[in-house]
């Protein structure tokens, strides 16, 4: 059973048509339902267009049964604009979508994360580059996000996951579309042990032109994004500009002239990307950005909660207390700053409950954080 | 036999010590031998440093006797501060020579120059890079520059040899000391073909503390330099920073990240350099400098020769008149815009000779350029 608010919603996301006066008429109300329920003239000075006042006009019970089965799954979940729970780097992306689907624990795109993507048919070398950094920065408990594609997103992904890391799949279909098909396996591994986002309706099947605006959610939601092998023309230039045009960094990995590959990272380069031959590199660069994110994380904690969506952070913060794995975790912690390697191996724990736990202890003021590595302060 | 100036220029280098106030000192009096003979007071007014005076008191007739011997053979010339034909691009370097031994035409000098340089053991990836690079700088009528060294100094020096290219040998020996010895017969086809270029007396032998300084007549040379590969610390990238420092072009060849000699590269790309994947890149983002050194040939041409050292450029100019080779290129030349390679290809010349000639035609006005192609101006 949905909530008024969800019914709501999905109303709007129906109506379709520019997003930003939507985004609006839901900020200028207390609830979805409200926004709906204001009527014609509300949705007017909000400036929304003659044919979304018609669509919000029309209510069909009967449409989106798929969509209201999808969302009474467990662990499925829709964000909308309104949610204090919407991912607070992605609302701040110059284009952000009025809501997404999500399948896996929302707050885990309040997790800082870094966008590793490119070719869908890299050489070699380049699918072994994108494993390296993105266990790389998984084990730094950096979340991985990617676009599910075959070649570097395939690897980038299934490289986080294998280091017990967060991985974060944006797709251009429904939440539910594992494309290519050939990925279903790993859709399903990433929704259970990380999150996989879409702003189109579960159901929605893969259409060209929504790969470019699916690029745009995958750059917002990340604080860095890092291009592996990429030709001249190519999607993950497209992520990598509109991660450049919402103000986070962007990193290209070189390569040798004599690979056509390597093209798309060079031009990047030439254009101001970071020329990255580390994942370390990348982290310290969005340490600051990471830090920021956390100072986000803290202001939504002091928020009361509103509505159905928004409980899960609170109830995470109050599992903090008395915890055998914060324990653990505590127990693992020095005076000396320890990196998130040694962590993981002495908690047994994985690099994606450290780093949440860690995060927590860190807005609790109980554990400081210096170059990436971590102690107890007090 | 020498001149009284070329003795009074071989006193002043033979004095040692800082290079700037006997610059001054040439600047300040019509000719080396009256710089001489102006006598202690004189030299203490452009703050030469008492053991400069000191020497420059002595007059040891027997000193030198090798070096005198070494000028008195045919194309060994020297050239001071004071002379009208010391290299123009090299005069306006931070902290150019007081004099250069040059074994081969000095004209070579004033020749749009690049830079080739890189590790003394490439890999073979690199080796051909700077072949390849060398290669198309020298067939676009670029002179190309390195340091003699064994890796790809060496394959740039050959390359551009093979092409019928200018190239430029800078020694951290004497002019006559080839460096490594496996490069004694690179270095005569270089002097015959080219020119050698040394600060140093004939007879001086390989010293450490030389190569660096040699660094920066290599990068004053020429308009800009290419680094090919360079480990972290290497001369090549002292070379680069010198570049760098005379306000000149670097440019860096990418590599792949897993090459220990690519990381010198990325590091200079990291700090500004131009990432360049083709020698055409190189060659469009010198045109306009190589322009401005056309300008000093012209300024310099219209010059009233002083001397006996500067009559080499006026005597080119003259036999641009009547001469068969001009004549066969003027034939080649149409008013479509033509290529180098297609010049050299119609008239049988070399690069090296055809783009002399074009930039002496192009002074005249009768050839014009546009983009690297060069057509009839009348």
């Amino acid at each position: 059973m949905l909530t008024d608010d969800t019914a709501a919603l999905l109303r709007l996301i129906l109506a379709g048509g520019a997003s930003a006066p939507r985004r609006q008429l839901l900020e200028h109300h207390a609830s979805p339902a409200a926004a709906l329920a204001a009527g014609t003239r509300a949705w007017k000075d909000c400036a929304l267009s003659d044919a979304q006042v018609a669509a919000l006009r029309q209510d069909d019970p009967t449409a989106l049964v798929a969509v209201r089965a999808w969302l009474d799954e467990p662990d499925h979940h829709l964000l909308g604009w309104h949610d204090p729970d919407y991912p607070p780097q992605l609302r701040r992306s110059p284009s952000p979508p009025l809501a997404l689907f999500v399948a896996g624990d929302p707050t885990r795109l309040w997790h800082p994360a870094v966008a590793v993507v490119g070719s869908r048919s890299p050489t070699p070398g380049g699918r072994d580059n994108a494993r390296d950094f993105a266990h790389a920065l998984a084990a730094a408990g950096l979340a991985v996000v990617s676009g599910l594609a075959a070649g570097v997103d395939t690897a980038a992904h299934e490289a986080a996951l294998a280091t017990g890391g967060l991985t974060v799949a944006v797709l251009g279909t429904g939440p539910d579309v594992p494309y290519p098909h050939a990925n279903a396996g790993l859709h399903a591994r990433i929704a259970a042990a990380g999150a996989v986002v879409s702003e189109h309706l579960p159901g929605t099947g893969p259409r060209k032109e929504h790969f470019p605006s699916r690029n745009r959610i995958l750059a917002g939601l990340a604080l860095g994004t890092v291009v592996i092998e990429a030709a001249q023309r190519s999607g993950a230039l497209i992520t990598a500009r509109q991660a450049g045009e919402a103000g986070r960094e962007v990193f290209a990995v070189p390569g040798s002239i004599h690979n056509p590959l390597a093209r798309g990272c060079h031009r990047l380069i030439r254009d101001g990307a970071g020329l990255v031959e580390h994942a370390q590199e990348v982290i310290d660069a969005l340490a600051p950005l990471a830090s920021e994110l956390a100072g986000d994380l803290r202001t939504r904690l002091a928020t009361p909660i509103s509505g159905g969506h928004g409980n899960v952070t609170r109830r995470r913060q109050d599992e903090a207390h008395g915890d055998p794995d914060y324990q653990s975790l505590w127990s693992a912690l020095g005076h000396d700053p320890t990196g998130m390697d040694q962590l993981v191996e002495r908690t047994g724990l994985t690099a994606a409950e450290v780093s949440s736990m860690l995060l927590l202890m860190e807005l609790d003021g109980r554990v400081a954080t210096q170059h990436g590595r971590y102690f107890r302060n007090r």
